[in-house]
């Protein structure tokens, strides 16, 4: 009933995070009704990121550049590092504001379920980041939950000679949540009350 | 600190419905992390949707040909005319597979309330269609609510004289309910229990 290019369109919008097949639906009728005013705009928008968004090479960060705006920022401390699970994050941190070092993505944490082990994250270039030097302090903002604790432990150890000092965000993060879903002031609270960790 | 092709691509896509800020952030994410496999698609299909996606001159309905393919069906019949207030409707009633015959989209409803008069809604071209001859019933399938009701008040009132018989849906709608959220099975008894209006 519906033509390919409508189909397809709510296929695609179905992948979405947070949009089933219905809302879908209603986000392709939405798009197909404000066709000058959304959906030309967001196909272009989406257009331009497939091809400007790349990952930057140092710390995993998505950005135009590569390195990113805040690897390249030179008014960031170069000295402290910030190590993160994924962009969004990294982003969640940033909202709040309250830090001015600088980032390590780690692409994921560890994860037996998910078959996810160290090969599979960013653990290599961090230490090798850490060895390099001029790094005095790594933050380890990992989840609250079993598989970010495992990968805190996991990170711990990789970095046990590298000279640098680890610490962790404090318990102001609720067990079992997960970061990007904290409000700013938790986010920054625990930053602030971070605590070091038994090398 | 994000790119501003980033930034564009979250504030377009908080627009669509079912997303907010926070939620168009990690669609965002989830469309930039899965780059060649979503977002690239995504990209296009849009970009196919714009260039190819009408309105059907003669129902509204929405399709890359103009008449729609409903429209241009010999098999469906001619002479039965289901009128809807938007597009979803049309495709909720479509799912059910149990009508047959052909549509026309008003665009809205009646609603003094958003300021949408009847010279919003495609009446007068519903009363040409009918006027033209070959239609014998115009079944009226519009929401259960205040404005739905007023509209179907004026497109009765409105048809007056034209040859036709005019039905409404029958009442397994649910008061205050909108079409688009009802399960089919609903919608397919209240086709079949559809009753006639009082000219």
């Amino acid at each position: 009933m519906t033509g390919r290019e409508i189909e397809n369109l709510i296929q695609l919008l179905a992948k979405l995070p947070g949009l089933g097949p219905r809302s879908a639906r209603r986000a392709a009728l939405a798009l197909i009704k404000r066709r000058e005013s959304l959906l030309a705009p967001l196909a272009s928008a989406m257009t331009d990121a497939a091809a400007a968004i790349r990952e930057c090479s140092t710390c995993g960060n998505f950005d135009t550049r590569d390195p990113c705006a805040i690897c390249a920022d030179p008014a960031r401390d170069a000295a402290l590092l910030c190590v993160v699970e994924e962009v969004a994050d990294l982003w969640a941190l940033e909202r709040t504001g309250s830090y001015k070092g600088r980032y390590h993505v780690l692409g994921g944490n560890l994860s037996a379920l998910d078959g996810r082990g160290p090969g599979e994250l960013r653990i290599g270039p961090l230490v090798a980041r850490c060895r390099a030097g001029g790094i005095s302090e790594v933050i380890l903002a990992l989840s609250a939950t079993v598989e970010g604790q495992t990968t805190a432990h996991y990170v711990t150890d990789s970095l046990e000679g590298a000279g640098v000092r680890i610490s962790r965000l404090a318990h102001g993060v609720p067990v079992g949540g997960e970061l990007d879903y904290l409000d700013d002031g938790t986010i920054s609270a625990a930053l602030k009350a971070r605590t070091p960790v038994q090398g």
